[in-house]
């Protein structure tokens, strides 16, 4: 598929994540102070808060969609509205369009404005899918002959998260406290951690709500869009707390998300098969067609102060399950989503050492730590870090991204009861 | 503590789970078709909504808090709130109220009014505090010596749980299919659950948010209520899918609760301490006081058609940790806490066998079934079996109970993908 060409020029570069192609949904801070739904193109952000306001585009039949600057709204109305007006938005910004000088008022600049949480998360749902990452998780954890675990060829295996931690790129990460215990502590201390980590995800976001169970190609057509995802993990808190029942306060301080949902639509060109299967999958989650995608990923460590280092680069195309067979296995017990409801596609490792999706395998459990440019070394992060995750799927003469997604450590507070 | 006695006759007798010393939070489907916030009183249910509508009883400075028929908004208001509202409803339904008759018309009887949901549950989360029941569970799946987690005296362990799933006592649970894989199967199985199980919990509910990490009288301050809480469990789903990210669909399916929130005011005369400590308690978990209730609980099973046999007794003070404990760990990583938040206990087993809270502790994993008047025998749970939860804590002369809190299998379908 070419490039759509808009008469936004700077959609038309090959290197923006924003073509006409693309049209991906955020949200913002207006000039007015409130929050307003935007839709990217090149540089620019178009104003749907306001044009809907202004009575210029409208979700067909519907009124105030927008007004409270968030999609998910929108999200709930289905296919037929997400369909139409990705039309309707297509059409105004095409450099077909009629009269695109009524569009320009607005178009906000991305540089300089503030990105807000896109949607209201419901639920968060975090996977396991990645192949290489599971397998080395397990060696380091369980040693080599266990390494994967006995269901992982036949579940997508998952846990659910704290959707309230979840937060948009550019919010800063606190470094959390927690109950850890080393291999030479005989009893558990309350500390900082000191293991603080990043996991390099995709993010699906349910867009429909499911009563009873839905089959594999249904939860396809669910799923409104992606995002990256960053699932800060504490390591020495995850270890000690995480047996029998998961992890859960290594896992809940805070999940980043890009500010831009790339919806469904614009990543069709893009799909690829999953990898063929080791073990056969239980019909009900074989898959009607490709159902990943081929989306290159990479993350980037900037110290405080410093340049960014690329410490790993990824695909999408890794992963064992997709979004879509997660999101089926998730309602199998009869188990109800709901529109915002958040599944992580797990930490997405490729086969090589620099291919890994987190720094526990990157400095494999910080044995091998990592020289950044600069020559600074990491096992973990350090206060000042900066991550970014950033993703793209390419086409002819054109790409499609989501937007840096990113965060700050911050050192952990002093005390952690202080006001 | 006496008896407060109430000018509704009904809420004065001994056996009432509802005397105007309890005064619980409910919603109900009103004579006009909607939802409305109720108040037990006796054999009655004091319409919140109908009181605030007509403006004989409003939450001091507030319109409009019942509008919706559920308790979210006046839990958000926050402490003060609460006890002036209980205080104006003691003093209206007090037999000392001066004008009785003007709140005659909006008292509905409870039996045959329709119970829904008092709350909006934004998150649940389901603990582990049971001592009996974690040693009985890790005793049947990884032997006497390993029955304790190593974490488990130190750590108030938990897991998310999935908040969509959480429904109001009467609501009935249709058997969940799942992946099933047996000790004689070489590859999992797509069938429905044979080993359908209750758990016998309580459940806090969280009205205040937080920011950062509270410390244990906060957490305790935060909790609006308690309730009766059901976690439905499909033993056989869960054996299979828990290693090594914990349970997830096998709990997803329903978690009943009662259909009355019992004040934290309610149950201030009951508060009992937790046990004494085989390993000393971090000093971020230490108790100011006792934090826990003598609450008496009962379990009870009625086959389809059949009479009702009680097959567990026990009590809430059976819990080790508190919900004010929890509570506070579940802040420690900074996670965000909100209004609405539901924190299951955890199975509460008491040291006997018929004081076990689950049919896989009551028929020890399957292999000593249980025989019920009337004959027939469970190891786990039929269809047409209706679970019935109870509790109430004993005052002078009066109980303050929750209700019940029940709920009936349905059969599992025979196809989960039919429509």
């Amino acid at each position: 598929m070419p490039l759509n060409r808009s008469w936004v020029a700077s959609a038309n570069t090959p290197d923006t994540d924003f073509p006409l192609n693309n049209l991906p949904y955020g949200s913002f801070r207006a000039e007015d102070g409130e929050p307003h739904c935007g839709v990217a193109i090149g540089d620019m952000i178009l104003d749907a808060t306001a044009l809907e306001r202004d009575d210029l585009l409208r979700v067909e039949d519907e009124d105030e969609v927008f007004f409270f600057g968030d999609w998910t709204e929108f999200m709930a109305l289905g296919a037929q509205a997400w369909d139409s007006y990705r039309a309707a938005l297509t059409a105004l910004l095409s450099e077909d369009a009629a009269e695109p000088e009524a569009l320009v008022p607005y178009l906000v600049p991305q540089a300089g404005t503030t990105m807000l949480m896109p949607f209201t998360v419901a639920e968060y749902t975090d996977f396991y899918a990645g192949r290489h990452h599971a397998t080395n998780v397990g060696t380091m954890f369980r040693g080599a002959e266990n390494a994967l675990p006995a269901n992982w060829l036949s579940i997508p295996i998952g846990y659910n998260g704290r959707a309230s931690s979840v937060v948009v790129s550019g919010t800063p990460v606190t470094r959390p406290w927690g109950q850890l215990k080393g291999p030479e502590d005989d009893l558990p201390r309350f500390a900082p951690c000191a293991r603080f980590d990043l996991e390099l995800e995709m993010g699906a976001i349910v867009g429909q709500p499911s009563e009873g169970m839905v089959d594999v190609a249904r939860a396809d057509e669910m799923i409104f869009g992606y995002v990256l995802l960053n699932d800060w993990s504490a390591r020495d808190i995850q270890a000690w707390e995480y047996q029998p029942l998961g992890p859960f306060q290594a896992k809940a301080t805070a999940t980043t998300i890009s500010p831009w949902i790339v919806p469904r639509a614009a990543l069709e060109p893009f799909r690829t098969a999953t990898p063929a299967r080791e073990r056969p999958l239980l019909p009900y989650l074989a898959e009607p067609g490709p159902l990943l995608y081929d989306i290159a990923l990479e993350v980037a460590l900037a110290p405080e102060g410093g340049a960014e280092t690329v410490i790993a680069r990824t695909n999408m195309n890794q992963l064992y399950y997709s979004a879509a067979q997660q999101l089926c296995h998730h309602t199998t017990s009869g188990c109800p989503m709901r529109v915002g409801d958040l599944l992580g596609s797990g930490t997405i490792s490729g086969p090589d050492r620099d291919s890994r999706g987190s720094l526990l395998e990157l400095s494999w459990g910080g044995k091998e730590p990592l020289t950044l440019e600069g020559g600074e070394t990491r096992s973990f992060l350090q206060d000042g870090d900066t991550l970014t995750l950033r993703g793209a799927a390419t086409g002819d003469g054109y790409r499609v991204g989501f937007g840096d997604c990113t965060g700050t450590v911050r050192p952990a507070p002093s005390d952690p009861l202080a006001p």
